[in-house]
C-alpha cells in the first residue's frame, strides 16, 4: 500500500491478523498449516507479518485449511 | 486453483462477480473503476473475468474505489 499513516488495517494486515489469530486458536504450526494448505512455511511467515501481496487463490487456500469462508479472512479483526 | 469440478463458486469467482455486479450497479464503466482505483482497465476487465489472480492489495483498492469494505468483495454472490 502506498498510503501513508493508516488509521486501520489495512486489507494485508487484516489477512496477517486474522490468519495468525485462527491458526493459533487451532493449536496449528505455521508449517501444519502451510502442509495443509499446500503452501510453503515460510511463506506462511511472511503473510502473517503482513510482508506479502497475497492472492486471492492463496486466500482460498489457506481459509479452505482453515475451515474458514474466504471473506472471513478479509473481515476487520475484532 | 488446481481443483477439478468446483460446486460453487472460487474466491476468484467471488472476486470477479461482485466487482462486475457492484460497479454496473455504480453505473461505471471498467475504465472509471480503473481510474479510480489506480489500476488499468484492462486488467479491471480481467479481473471481472476471473482470469486474474488479484492480490489483497489490489483487492483494497478496488473496494476502496467502489466503497465497499475489502470483505465485501469475497462475499459469496447472492
Amino acid at each position: 500500500m502506498k498510503t501513508g499513516k493508516p488509521s486501520h488495517y489495512t486489507a494485508r494486515q487484516r489477512v496477517a491478523a486474522n490468519l495468525r489469530r485462527v491458526r493459533q486458536a487451532r493449536g496449528w504450526s505455521q508449517e501444519a498449516l502451510a502442509d495443509l494448505a499446500g503452501l510453503h512455511r515460510t511463506y506462511v511467515g511472511s503473510i502473517e507479518r503482513g510482508e506479502r501481496n497475497v492472492s486471492v487463490d492463496n486466500i482460498e487456500r489457506l481459509a479452505q485449511a482453515l475451515g474458514l469462508d474466504p471473506a472471513d479472512l478479509l473481515k476487520r479483526p475484532a
